[in-house]
């Protein structure tokens, strides 16, 4: 037969069968009753998984676009933002501002570092004229976790917002929104949500809602205010992406069924298995600050090249993991259990690294990965 | 049992079997050699269906994004354009280019009629400095169609483009982008594409290519431009949304087989019949101007609520269609065999109407539409 396929790629991740059913059901129209009643289901589930009293706005877009409203709906052209650029999509927070006429003050982090939230409470007193503070939970491209719990302390007393893009975060890790004062915070479907990719989702606290009252960024596709006003009829403005809506529902269900607790403790284990494993097998993590629980981000033994690992990977053993991306291209591969992942996804994971370096001749000590996963995912 | 359920509205409409299986597979990563094959697949097919030998590019977002990316991606703050508003959607051109401060010559036309291509004309030669020309291809609010190829005449050895939304249009009638000199055609998956919401297409020929490269208008998301650069590689910027375009790779493969001719053919032999039947109902149509092949509005009987005709299509015999929008709610219904949509879906639609109005206690001839629809559907 053909290489069975294993995807541990830090999204799209795979689907649970039962989501994927549901999807396949005959197509609904969006003006309908059915779904209206199926809108109301997943506005609330939303509630719970973003721990917050707040609507959750839903957009037919991918990850990008629930970006690029949490700046255009909130701020002005020549409006002032501070964002934190620790990797690729930290920079991407600079370029959307950029694209809008935002002023930028950039809080560079060296790539594998988590942000020192000094770091932005400096900026924020060097520009109390600032109104947002842009960052990432994690930061996919280096593996890396921003302290973000710190950064909404910082303005929760301040008229700056916070707005986290929590896309490789939510569903994966604690985020409660309301509870951190973080006042916008964007997700989308491809992670730990466990669906496909075309949903962004957008919670927004009271004190971010002020702040889009005088936002002047233009927008049509990505608005807010009207989608929080037409989920009151559990509506979406314009038409919704149907049948990404109805997995929504599977998964909000079995997220409620595995309790939040739950699902943050499964990706806790698993990725803590991953890293102790790979350490094990005597390979070095990428990250100095504090480790993504959403990716690992691994080196590349001294010598080898992280895209023939990633390839290695995918081509001899069917697992498709990431490469490096821009400057870590080369340097660093990444492997993730996201989302629909349990025990054997990391016993993969790790067995599926340690054989891929030993085909290409590498040096890893084969099989002390699995042995050291094995041991701390033994059920108690 | 339970009602069965039949969606004959003007999108979203029913998804093929075999479309929702496919979609139904494991997911497959957006940066994998698997999706680059399907990508490549889907982008000559894409090709096929909109007439061009230019690049269609593909954005995750519902038609409104697209339209938008038309608007954005060819103007800057300050132009001036052409607006033909003739209903619900033709008023979103306007909404789109007030938006993001684009000035606006609108030509109204009365809602139920198609616009005189003389009065765009007479628009183009008022204003030598329009920059583009906005118009529906099928204006879905009134079930009306307007004639794009003149329209794409009169701009073609002008400085300004032709933008057409062709979301009820592409894989319903003759679009032909290039032969008829469009300059943007977009168009949206929930709609002659048979698939579930959530894909937006954008065809630009390479005139609105030369001005996309002065357009100052902001936008990141919806960057066409870059989208161009990364079909060459058989990628999208952003994350697309995988599981749509694995359907579209079915849709496209079907579309070939029946071939566009087929494809046209069929929707005007439905829509004729259901028109026709409705008439010989003893029912009027909305349309004064040319009707709409992808959705037929038909006139509530003198003293009779629009809206309850469609609530009782759909509680009482399963049936969803749509209702009026706006000035029309109450006046008129809509109903559609678009897409996914053969003989005996219009023998529902004709049937189906007349006995809603029937058990409303309106007046029709039952029978009569139905016997209608028979005779110009009989194969010959």
């Amino acid at each position: 037969m053909s290489l069975k396929k294993y995807l541990l790629a830090p999204g799209p991740v795979p689907v649970p069968p039962n989501v994927l059913n549901a999807m396949a059901a005959p197509m609904i129209h969006h003006r309908s009753p059915d779904f209206v009643e199926l809108f109301a289901e997943v506005k609330e589930g939303l509630k719970y998984l973003y721990q917050t009293s707040q609507p959750v706005m839903i957009l037919a877009a991918t990850g990008t676009g629930g970006m690029e409203s949490a700046v255009t709906n909130f701020l002005s052209p020549g409006d002032k933002a501070i964002y934190v650029n620790g990797g690729k999509f930290g920079e991407r927070w600079g370029k959307i501002c950029a694209a809008y006429g935002v002023q930028t003050v950039e809080v560079k982090v060296e790539w594998g570092r988590s942000v020192d939230p000094a770091a932005v409470k400096a900026a924020l007193d060097a520009n109390p004229d600032a109104k947002a503070v842009y960052v990432q939970a994690s930061e996919t491209s280096t593996g890396v976790a921003h302290d973000i719990r710190a950064i909404g302390e910082l303005t929760r007393n301040l008229a700056a917002i916070t707005v986290v893009d929590a896309i490789t975060a939510m569903g994966v890790v604690n985020v409660p929104m309301d509870e951190w004062g973080l006042d916008v915070v964007v997700s989308g479907s491809q992670k730990g949500y466990m669906l496909p990719p075309g949903l962004a989702f957008v919670g927004v606290s009271e004190k971010a809602w002020r702040l889009n009252a005088t936002a002047k960024c233009p927008h049509f596709y990505f608005d807010l205010a009207k989608e929080r006003k037409n989920l009151e009829t559990n509506q979406t403005v314009f038409t919704p992406a149907v049948s990404l809506i109805v997995g929504l529902r599977e998964v909000l269900k079995m997220v409620r069924q595995e309790t939040l607790q739950g699902v943050f403790e499964r990706h806790d284990r698993l990725a803590h298995a991953t890293r102790e494993g790979l350490k094990a097998s005597g390979l070095r993590l990428y990250p100095v600050g504090t480790p993504s629980t959403a990716v690992t981000a691994v080196m590349a033994p001294e010598g080898m090249d992280g895209q023939e690992i990633y390839k290695t990977l995918r081509t001899k053993y069917g697992v498709t993991a990431a490469g490096g991306q821009d400057q870590l291209k080369g340097t660093v591969f990444r492997i993730a259990q996201l989302g629909y992942a349990d025990t054997f996804d990391t016993i993969t994971a790790v067995a599926a690294v340690e054989m891929a370096i030993t085909t290409l001749g590498g040096k890893v000590n084969l099989g002390a990965g699995v042995k050291r996963a094995q041991e701390l995912l033994l059920a108690k």
